[in-house]
């Protein structure tokens, strides 16, 4: 907390009120942070004095945001009965952390369920409990617990993180829940948390609140962080520029060994993720890098020239973020420099955000083909969940009415024969899920490269194979069944020829369906499920009611 | 090809058959890689005399398997008329590369289209042309082109793959093309290509092929390595033990940085991925990391105890990969310490395999939610396709007649009443929507930890509540559609109850699935959708034409 500037927009002197005021008023608003600032400000003996004054249930909880360095000495100036109370809240065991049982499904539960600990501190009022569980926890960590709290909990769980953590706590949150809590944080506090961000954090940051909040936190940075902020903000999101950092270090080609480690020792420290110095001519261009291993491993005489590494490719600056996640992912970087259209370097890529990046984008393919968004809080208002997800809803709505109306167009021949009503659902059915494993497949294949112009004819080919096999062996077992259940041969007949069709076009379409999506520029995993749904449904009512109609009537 | 020992089992002369005789047949087989190897051992002059006697068509595909640096001096033993046609067929322009057009959408195709000029060498025999194109590739390239090629242009390509390269394009493949293609080449090719590559990638090879394939890459492993191979062996494929490498480096933490820094310059290089060496003490137990870019800028005469970093925990040997994965997305490591039991070192984890299980892990949630295997071929023989994609369908056939079995207890309702048969799709297909986008949030919520138990009674009390928000809005929308296309009150009011219960239902389906299949250890992504989607039709059928009977007839 000692980081923070003195608070003069809220200085409490300045409007005639007293800092016991002050206090008292922000914790009954539960804004613990700015309690625990105005805590920091006063005198041991003041704020004991304050917490004599308060009725039990408001002693406890200003008791909860004392700083344990304080503690010891506000205790000395209160009588001994109330030292005694309050010393006993602080004596706490925090709770230990316990190996899992291993799991054999793909996932597994936190190690510790911190979840389950935060709230029991939090229904027990313990915060001063609940500080120290957070500061125990990896920003990381924190983040993932908050977007597992409801809003409430959240809130109140949200106030007691250090400011100097809040920063970085926000950058792990999904989009959602990161502009709610950046902005229930007062201004100046948001402001402090990120001054210890790295640049691309912060960009990100920027790039992702609400234009308000990101302009407050760009007129706060100055000098040289501010030019690097606004050449970064001018790049795309999702392009190599918008994942980049600006603090690659530079060297020159036809230095020695022996001067880079003496100009590092200088400098002192390096950024994080630094495996590499990037080596430029005299005008800027990237020429090779040196990686950290070699210069520790080669001769202190040797020149730069001779130790670095020619082979690794420079991004250009405008290259797609996904293409960027390739590159790494295929040639095993660590961190990649990025050039301009000039070959100039500007700056570099670290494997870190592409992992982020990698795993946000498989996140993204599964909850769109829900129609989910990726970036929403689980937690959000009931209303807007709802409202999200009835949008989904009525699109399939439409979908199931077409089908229905292709139904409807039969109504006549289902009255005659109740069975073609018992059994029409069966061929939509197989259709819809003979389909969604072309569609899948496809996405996937797209999204790996696997899938291109050249053998899409040959894909094409195979898929069709495929459901011909199936569908003829699936359209016998369930004609015989039906013919089993109902006694008609007439009935098992028509239902295995509307099952073969059925596959046969679920397959072209499962196939034709991502690449269209995909030529117009529209994420197949989106809108891939629905437009298949609505091509099986109504072309398996079509053609069993269809073939029905017109052989068993 | 110079690395290759000489092939004791199938030394031409041993049989009394000359060289040129077993050029032709491994040339007639298509055992490119062997008839290359064949030409390494004979003379110039010789093989000129093969190329005179062959007809036109052996002629070419020979002289596509040699060596660009022998070309010349082969030509020169040749008559002018053959040696100019030779030349011809060498002065080939390889394709250049384009700037692909930006798309909107998630994906994007390759930059440049491998596959296509890849096809097209293959098709016109230039095979030369091709072995230029594959050696300017990165194997992680060869081997996605190699997954988007039908087997038969695959395995020609594959022949052309150099042998020092195989062994790292196999490590990129998806396991069943992987074991293919290992059985393709012969066994001491094979042998060959493995001996460059990283010990963690051997044990995952080793792993992933054949029993048989797997023991002869390890009986040919012998010394040092053969025992490090044998202990990371011995954990299991998706422990941390399962992900490490055995290359640490290891350092005191009473040297000097000096001192490090020299021991490191007589080593001469550091394995691949080396961020941090390790710092242990004498009994070899886990004190920290000494990062790279602490030891290039620290003074030369400080301790190393002085300038390591405590806060990286070593990773438990047994941990499941996903929690490692975890642990590097959370702390943005680029490698991580594995311990024993007792807190020894044994290796160490790098960014690379995590990077590749992340995207592994998102790639097998996608496919099987789709019933499909991630680490299948795509272009597998017809046969094991569609029987694999047979299984998976007929486990839906049984959703699919249990849900006709419901409507069947109906017939005499339907008779009475066809507008219900027209409408039932919309109640099931509502219910499977709604439920599907609950079970995924769920599923996703798990593999995040977002999902635990201290949160799942919240939970659900908010998906019941958005259950009920949409039920009701869908019920009325779709209610009045239904009495505005059959005039019928009743039939827009039954229809609306059963919607808003399958709504509900499949709320709590979708939540419960996914919770009690984890519970169980099942993967909830390969069941849940199946096991929902009979939930979703059975109570959409039973409830929609059950109160249809009860109130309406």
């Amino acid at each position: 907390m000692n980081s923070i500037e003195p608070d003069s927009t809220q200085e409490p002197q300045a409007h005639g009120r007293t800092e016991s005021e002050f206090v008292i008023e922000a914790l009954a608003l539960g804004k613990n942070k700015r309690v625990r600032k105005l805590l920091g400000r006063m005198h041991p003996a003041k704020i004991a004095a304050l917490l004599e004054l308060l009725d039990a249930g408001q002693r406890t909880a200003l008791w909860q945001q004392v700083d344990a360095a304080l503690e010891s000495r506000i205790l000395s100036h209160l009588n001994s009965n109330l030292s005694q109370q309050l010393a006993g809240e602080s004596s706490d065991v925090l709770p230990q952390e316990q190996p899992a049982p291993a799991l054999s499904g793909g996932f597994k539960l936190n190690k510790v369920n911190h979840l389950t600990a935060v709230r029991e501190a939090l229904g027990q009022g313990k915060l001063k409990r609940l500080g120290k569980i957070l500061q125990r926890m990896h920003p990381a960590k924190v983040a993932g617990m908050l977007e597992g709290l409801p809003p409430v909990e959240r809130a109140k769980v949200w106030s007691m993180v250090d400011t100097d953590r809040t920063g970085k706590v926000l950058t792990y949150l999904h989009d959602e829940i990161r502009t709610k809590l950046a902005q229930d944080l007062d201004p100046d506090d948001l402001i402090a948390s990120v001054q210890a961000l790295e640049l691309d954090d912060l960009v990100d940051l920027i790039q992702t609140l609400p234009p308000a909040l990101g302009s407050q936190l760009m007129q706060a940075t100055s000098g040289g962080r501010r030019q690097q902020l606004d050449s970064m903000l001018s790049y795309a999101q999702d392009s190599a520029g918008g994942l980049m950092n600006m603090d690659a270090i530079e060297v020159r080609a036809d230095v020695k060994v022996s001067t880079v480690l003496r100009y590092l020792r200088l400098r002192e420290t390096l950024p994080p993720q630094t495996d590499m110095l990037m080596v430029l001519d005299r005008r800027g261009h990237y020429q090779g890098v040196l990686r950290l291993s070699a210069l520790v491993t080669s001769a202190l005489e040797a020149r730069v020239a001779d130790v670095m590494q020619t082979d690794i490719e420079a991004i250009a600056v405008e290259t797609q973020d996904t293409e960027v996640a390739r590159i790494f992912q295929d040639q095993d970087l660590l961190s990649a420099p990025v050039v301009d259209a000039q070959g100039r370097l500007i700056g570099r890529i670290t494997v870190d955000d592409v992992v982020d990046l990698i795993r946000d984008e498989s996140d993204r393919t599964l909850m769109q083909m829900a129609g989910l968004d990726d970036e929403a809080d689980m937690f959000a208002p009931l209303l807007v969940s709802s409202r999200r997800r009835a949008v989904w809803l009525g699109i399939n709505l439409v979908t199931a009415f077409l089908a229905a109306w292709v139904i409807g167009q039969f109504q006549a021949t289902l009255t005659q024969l109740v069975a073609l009503a018992v059994l029409m659902p069966i061929v939509a059915s197989m259709g819809g899920i003979a389909g969604s494993q072309t569609l899948t497949l496809v996405i996937r294949g797209l999204a790996l490269g696997q899938v291109q112009k050249g053998n899409i004819r040959v894909l094409l080919n195979r898929e069709v194979g495929i459901s011909i096999l199936n569908g003829v062996l699936w359209a016998v077992v369930i004609a015989l069944l039906a013919v089993a259940w109902f006694g008609d041969w007439g009935i098992g007949g028509v239902l295995g020829v509307a099952i073969l069709i059925n596959l046969l076009c679920a397959a072209v379409a499962g196939l034709a369906i991502p690449l269209v999506l995909h030529r117009l520029g529209i994420d197949p995993a989106l809108a891939g499920s629905v437009i298949l749904t609505t091509v099986t449904d109504v072309i398996g009512f079509f053609a069993f009611l269809g073939l029905a109609t017109v052989l068993l009537l």
